[in-house]
């Protein structure tokens, strides 16, 4: 942490500083430059509030030096992580690239067992199908709920695919843990702490996707709770920012795949179908998230998406992924990968 | 709702969108235009999934024209919902600005207390003090929790303020609903449907903060889940959104004020300390949420912000909180109010 | 400057980075902590390239500490600038807000003079009135260009109000000084750095409007070109930045006026028009900007805002602005100033 | 143009909407909905402020239909746009992807030329370089200016590359149009009109940087000036745009490659460099850019990165280029095209 005082600090001043620091149980460094004096602290600061000493008198900025997650980073752990999901235990980090595909929600026992099947044969690795939908507007399909549960375990029985299926609350998680493969934690929940502790806690793969307003550290602290409470079989799947854009339902800023793969040794994801909300921009951005080194993609497929319940407008039909499927094969292998 | 269709969209490929608006149980509307022909929807809208005709072949946009929220706005309720806090029942949402002041958590009893009589003493309404901190890193402080109760309640007794305390989760609100007067959801868990489904079925006010990147519609439809689950007393509490700018924790709009008061008749707060992240902002940010018509205020006040566990950067000192009391006064004479 | 290393840098590597800044003709400093080294740079270092030391290997990022705007600074100047603007030689940045009002474009001579009159008459000290329109699309009215000339220089003299109007390129500075009182540099123009050094060399006050996506150290590097090049006579303006928000045209950040009261000794002013888009916001926002300290305000005034050829959504009447300005007088004095 | 209606507006408050309407030239078209009143308004709405509208009593709000751009739009012309750029006359927007690398700016001859060759030998097809640039702080290195010329020129002798350098004013447009193959008209000139006015006049291709904050509309509104013009030969490029994102210069928004595929005939090219701001993410998000479905990409290489006077953090080194090159030609096979 490195400590700025205003330009005119008193030696009192720069003082109070650095009894401030050391009350913290750190060490100070005091240097005196042309126009200001900063004081350089040293020791571990993860616990430290920094707001507290910004207060005082002429302080005009404190900047952290160490990143605040510590189990999800490269620092602590260099290799990358693979995490086995499904009955196949595919290998999600690994040298193949993994697509997720399905509906948003399930929404009937036909349709989804259908939907599997096609997956399952377009070369996909994992099935995604909501049963508990967080919806915006409470007038919206709130999902089958445990209803749905038969209709998951049915398709894995069917496919082999790994289920990925969304808790939206620490209530539903010990349910989901009997009947899903990997547990997803929804961009509206990255934060909700309850969801994330107990998630640490359940033996299950937990896949969680960065909040439209996270920062990248945010989202790396939120992986740490998980870890943090036991759990290290993390991936992370960017699911697009909330700009100016109005183009596109969120921007997918795919710079993050490369900055995340030298910070962390988790798996990264993304989902081209939030990440852009509409299905005519989906290939492209699969493709490009795959060259831009992704592991892989979690993708929304409908049978009819002009009849979908949820998500239609970004959720492409079964020959659509075959299609992307067959280029991403060719992406793959360009940058030494498979798909 | 408008479909707009593309340039060059055939009659069949029109008819194909009525046949679906008529699906939806809506009645159509076809304009042929110079340039495109629009399908206008008639009909209630709010269930049907948009973006489902969106997919549809040559399908440019649809346009959404009725609100998706209902009760919780002025087209169903014209006249001002006031609000009535703590055992005094201050009504909030009346003439009177309600200012609700405290440290970000509570730290020790003494402290709490202290601040409790100094905000009382300087005219606040309401007092603030976490028990259940969501905390970005696991490494952080994480509040009293349970063990912060009785002090809360000693603060009321002592005070006769509101106590006004967040929970983070489902599992929390039970226990808080017995000890706080008003219910505070955090900006995290603004679209965190369970806790809000689960505030729809208490007896207690609730203060709905906006998340950090929550469109307009998206924070009175959180408003609406706990109103539609049987929970009239909602206030909203504008905190700040996650923009580029970088001299400020986060940008606090304050236009949502005025446009809040013509669209829906919660009463509208407004908290300048997370909404700048700096206490040398916060004043002068407390007036201009009064000048814009805020009915009330949400501060975070400490007695030695310098040490604080959470939030230092941000609170201010309880002499500064009379100061802008005092200042606050004026500013609510020249907008024909009180506080 | 501070040049944070990886960790794991070897010395070698440390010792590269010393090199460099030697380089540079800094000295350096090195810190060792528990997990990382940093090398803090004294001397001054506005002029140095700070990308170019985190090409380095291991160098994880560098972090600038001195302010790199100089002449804008409250560190060089304490004093508060003021600004006299005008035939009546107004102060702008002294005690009395100066409210600058009229159409966003001069479009017919009586039109433009029946505003003067009235902006006169509600108490105004300015009257805008742009005669070079930068409009978004080619087909839209693009002002009257050196036709509106004439017409400037009769609402001056009518009303004795100082003219304030925008040039949109060099080309047409020279003329505009002529005539104009305060000559504005628009958001879109706010780096265009011809114009800006243009506009360092002419004897008339500068109004520098805030560009929709500037950061408050490019707006303030923005304003150092103008004094560099020896125009000490610069104004802020904010007008809004563009942000994910959809029920205004800009998001108005009113924590950036306290923020440069600090930072800044130039006057600082507030566009609620175009910091909302609406008229319906507008006024409410005028007592916001006022109350938050603002020195002065831009307002867009038209006699018949359905039918204004630009702007006419977030336009008001003469009769709204006399409302206005009642209340801000009111405001004004809450905050122990003048309106 | 739809107009809607607030509920509760009465038929006198319709018809002067309609009243309005007419006077703009428009056909209108009233549909009373189940809660409210829209106006569709028919014929080209293109020059309508539509912002006028929304004044009128009880109108909620208008909403856009037609896209304000004509000669941009695929609507108007649907074949892709090629342009030839430099002495070989490569054609920008063909299936060959066309990568133009160089650095920031010109330092000197020897530099550039070096740059140059090592570009031409990795398979570039055009060579960038900065005589003018536009410096965000007046104290920073602004460029050889006319100095640079003849080393533009040698350049283009030794290597046949196209020569690509940015005009920051109008002034000097004319000087460089006799030196340079392409002219850039940089991110924060996107809405400098008059620069665009002047573009329009010259016999030079012209790449058009996206601005920061620019919406997609206003970017091809900015290429509509230059059409408008007489100057057809726009091409586009993308260098990222302002977000809450810190670990990167600009977030790179790859979605608007296939968006503007769909929307505009005009070829589109990538900027990785400005894009992420560090060099340690630019050769991902190369890859990402053309899997995307670029036409082209702009590329910041410097031969000692550590020691450039510009934009070093985001420059890669000739040996970085020609890796990025080698991998490009496969990313380009897997989606059909060469480079």
């Amino acid at each position: 942490m490195i400590v700025v005082m205003k330009p005119g600090a008193t030696p009192e001043q720069v003082q109070h500083v650095v009894a401030l620091v050391q009350d913290f149980g750190l060490k100070e460094h005091v240097i005196s430059g042309t126009d200001r004096t900063v004081v350089a602290c040293i020791g571990d600061k993860r616990t430290v509030d920094k707001g507290a000493i910004e207060n005082a008198p002429m302080v005009e900025r404190v900047v952290p030096i160490l990143s605040p997650y510590k189990m999800a980073s490269t620092e602590v752990k260099a290799t990358k992580t693979e995490i086995a999901i499904g009955p196949a235990g595919f290998p999600m980090g690994g040298r193949r690239i993994g697509v997720i595909a399905g509906p948003c929600s399930v929404e009937s026992r036909e349709g989804f067992l259908r939907v599997a099947e096609l997956a399952a044969r377009a070369g996909c690795v994992g099935l995604r199908g909501g049963v508990y939908k967080p919806r915006t507007s409470p007038y919206s399909f709130q999902g089958l709920r445990e209803k749905g549960f038969d209709v998951l375990v049915e398709a894995r029985k069917l496919t082999g695919l790994a289920i990925v299926s969304e808790a939206t609350g620490v209530e539903e998680l010990a349910a989901l843990v009997e009947v899903a493969d990997v547990i997803q934690i929804g961009a509206r929940n990255m934060q909700h702490y309850p969801l994330l502790e107990a998630a640490g806690k359940v033996n299950k793969p937990v896949l969680l996707k960065r909040g439209p307003s996270a920062m990248l550290e945010e989202w790396l602290l939120a992986a740490e709770y998980i870890i943090n409470g036991g759990n290290r079989q993390v991936m992370l799947c960017e699911r697009g920012i909330r700009t100016f854009e109005d183009y596109v339902r969120n921007t997918l800023p795919l710079a993050v795949v490369p900055e995340l793969l030298e910070r962390t040794h988790l798996p990264v994801l993304v989902d081209p179908s939030h990440g852009t909300g509409h299905s005519h921009l989906v290939p492209a951005m699969c493709r490009a998230a795959v060259a831009a080194g992704a592991d892989g993609l979690l993708l929304e497929v409908h049978l009819d998406p002009e009849h979908a319940l949820s998500d239609g407008a970004q959720s492409i039909t079964p020959a659509a992924l075959e299609e992307v499927m067959a280029s991403l094969r060719k992406i793959a292998a360009a940058v030494g990968r498979e798909a």
